[in-house]
């Protein structure tokens, strides 16, 4: 990485400059896909936090994107407007056909085929607790996929209501708890009745992982 | 109206085609802020309903929307990532400065600054039940305003707690039914975690409105 940089002969702090929130990436936590992994790509929600002009993340022990992480100090934040992709990379592999590489720093970086967007990160900081891996973000390089962006992403309850029984079904893997049952059925409902195909296929996978 | 297309020479049906899945109207409900009122300009949340290949809304009696697309048969669908802005018009009248006015079949027709883009739509069909009206929806005209397009929308938990929230106040309103209040909570405890600034403004408002 560092040869790269030699090579264009800039110091690190001005080799790139990227306007994080004109990438949707702004003050909260904005829901993207991780793509990680420079020999075997591996994808995964993850949420990107912005708090107080720090951008951050939280990644879980043990996972694939926390290994890829400790490892090569790099992740690329996907924006994806695709709620099936966002169930099937919280349970499941992508295919490898799923990813294009994009040249970060020398590096031949895995981004999502799908993506509106991409970010990819520098991760410093590291930060290691009993159960997580919180790591500071610097944006190295971005992009958008115009052909992603052709057709505008609107509001959507059902799309949300994915998002949201997604989140549960995880909660409810690691702690068997009922009451996220209950709640994965009521979202069940409104991205049945809000949502389009997609959300329909979504929740079907979910359903199926859980076993319900 | 029919002076207009007749002066261009077209009918009605070769007047005007969009794809309004490039404007990001599919199948399910797009959630979108409706405005109407050629007069006085009016808007608030409605959604686009997309179900088998039909495109229609349906309009609550008594509200300003009901009356004006009763009156003039049009209505424009702006699409919108303010959450702030979801709120505002769901409780409040919009200044008329938030208004720009493009041209549609010889009208003026208001259509939201805010908006990353808008479809105006012909309402045909009408048919009135006891609590509401429901009408097809024909596109006549549509546009993109790249200025709002500049930073990318992400899938944020927080803005969809919001939307929710603002259902949720709204059958509050309705119903003085107490679990909406429970789920207007546990929603503003979401919001607060994953969203931004305009997210915590939103919730302050729906608490200000129903004396929380």
């Amino acid at each position: 990485m560092t040869e790269s940089l030699s090579e264009c002969g800039k110091s690190r702090s001005e080799a790139f400059t990227v306007d994080l929130s004109s990438f949707g990436i702004r003050e909260g936590i904005s829901e993207t896909i991780v793509s990680t992994g420079l020999e075997s790509p591996n994808a995964a929600p993850i949420g990107i936090i912005v708090k107080g002009g720090r951008t951050f993340v939280r990644l879980f022990k043990g996972t694939h994107t926390w290994e890829n992480v400790f490892k090569e100090k790099h992740l690329a934040a996907n924006i994806v407007y695709d709620s099936l992709l966002f169930v099937r990379s919280t349970f499941f592999d992508l295919e490898p056909s799923e990813f294009d590489y994009v040249p970060a720093r020398g590096l031949n970086f895995p981004v999502l085929k799908e993506a509106a967007a991409w970010v990819i990160f520098e991760c410093v900081n590291l930060k290691d607790t009993d159960q997580a891996l919180v790591a500071d973000l610097i944006p190295v390089e971005a992009g958008f996929n115009e052909a992603n962006r052709k057709n505008l992403p609107v509001p959507n309850r059902g799309f949300n209501a994915v998002l949201e029984a997604a989140v549960h079904a995880t909660r409810y893997q690691l702690t068997e708890d009922e009451k996220y049952i209950e709640l994965i059925r009521s979202y069940e409902s409104l991205a049945s009745r809000c949502g389009g195909e997609n959300e329909k296929k979504a929740m079907k996978l979910i359903y199926e992982v859980l076993g319900l």
